[in-house]
């Protein structure tokens, strides 16, 4: 019971592509991230996931496809498909997915965050 | 697989305290609504309530305190908690919780919207 302000949270955010989670639904978790250059190819072969952009501006890859998302749009992407964000700028997002989920989902890379960190 | 911009979506808006679907992530789905003024009170047996604020200002009021938030502020309204959303300005929210839930909760009123309308 408690009201979170995000630009306080982003101010804490310290690395980039490590998510932290801000607040809980149910079983699903609020996070933010804050990105700059290109993830990895990847999906989450068990929920959709939800991109809103804060701040800044970003593009999430498709095989076939981009679509640029500017700050206040947001994309759902489907479970089981292959994506990878990337920014050019620093860039603010807001992730929503259920608890447990992998940031880079299907791969373990260096990037791989660890998971339900709180800030 | 079509990203939403948020002000767009809310330029479409009529009336006040009826919620649009603007997407779905898995069972979830992604809401905006238009408010001005107090709502009843009512809660929710069955989900927690996320409410984000886009523009304006708004307070939910419980039983024994009120929470005041700003633009770029997020609450989660926990299930089961009496609550009664106001503002005293215009206010745009975006609200998520899962498919079927109704407005006005455990409540029939005037301000019952007809639910799982799309825009």
């Amino acid at each position: 019971m408690q009201k979170i302000n995000l630009k306080q949270k982003f101010s804490k955010l310290l690395e980039y592509w490590s998510p932290r989670v801000i607040s809980e639904m149910n079983d699903y978790q609020i996070k933010i991230v804050k990105i700059k250059g290109d993830f990895i190819w990847h999906n989450h072969e068990e929920t959709d996931e939800l991109f809103y952009v804060i701040e800044g501006q970003m593009s999430i890859h498709f095989v076939d496809s981009t679509v640029f998302l500017d700050k206040g749009e947001l994309f759902i992407v489907p479970k089981g498909v292959e994506h990878m964000p990337s920014a050019e700028e620093e860039c603010l997002i807001m992730l929503i997915e259920p608890r447990g989920i992998k940031n880079t989902g299907n791969k373990d890379a260096d990037l791989t965050a660890e998971n339900d960190i709180w800030i």
